[in-house]
């Protein structure tokens, strides 16, 4: 199985392939989407379509994991990362690809075994999970990892509800 | 002239389309996109995306209007319309389609002239301007074109400045 793993964002935009081999998760791509605040908004929707289509089409996931986000109160950073969002939901359907949506506490259960761990933590346990020579980086690409190691996780013990509404 | 106008949002997604014939103002089309909560959020979204589509490809509007909103606290609803402008606004953008954007107060001034008219208002002058034979309904096809009349006075008086982050 292959996840994809997405932590949305108009800005930067993280992604992260995890594919379980057995009882062994590999990395196969991570990295950012990033735009400029000088592209229009429009203009910068349509590379994060672009580039997320292309990673789909490259790496053919059988599922794409997003983080629920419901905790910042600025309501101008909640309108666009939920247009960012709203892309990224609309690239997996157009690519009849599964998804799934957990929100912070699951993502860092699955990855770290306790719901309340730092963001060191996670990016520690991401990096020692997923074998890598390095920590992943930048924070983004990480979270979009840790992401992905859960909706590969939730798969691989077979409860996984994939709408959008209801969670692993 | 023609304008597409589009007042966003997952559930129910309103849109109208208005033509600039020298001085008078005629509506080609309006009505809503809409998805029921038993459809998973990204196949809504997909909806949308589809619908708006066609709608440029028919009516080749040389502009789409959108309002912004800011005003909303629920986060919740503030991310399930920032999910919907995303996919607008992207469509937009794969379309080559110009984009503005107004506030409330810049659509509610240009069709009634007074920023702070009451929703009845703003429909009567719009069924007024647009020579319609009843009010439009339901309430977001009759926002959608209103932004829509905003969209083309605001291009008709030629200060038009077509990015995402400037307005009219």
């Amino acid at each position: 199985m292959i996840a994809l793993g997405i932590d949305p964002g108009t800005a930067i935009c993280g992604y992260g392939l995890v594919e379980a081999q057995g009882s062994r998760l590999k990395a196969l791509a991570y990295g950012v989407i990033e735009t400029t605040p000088d592209m229009e908004a429009a203009m910068r929707l349509k590379k994060i379509h672009q580039e997320i289509d292309r990673l789909i089409k490259l790496y053919t996931p059988d599922i794409m994991g997003v983080e629920l986000l419901f905790m910042n109160k600025n309501v101008r950073t909640v309108m666009a990362v939920g247009q960012a969002r709203g892309v990224v939901l609309l690239t997996a359907a157009q690519n009849d690809l599964r998804l799934a949506e957990f929100t912070p506490l699951q993502v860092k259960q699955a990855v770290t075994g306790y719901g309340k761990a730092t963001k060191e933590q996670v990016i520690y346990m991401t990096q020692r999970l997923l074998n890598l020579p390095n920590k992943p980086h930048p924070d983004d690409a990480a979270d979009a990892l840790a992401v992905a190691i859960c909706t590969v996780h939730c798969g691989s013990i077979n409860k996984m509800r994939v709408s959008n509404d209801r969670l692993c």
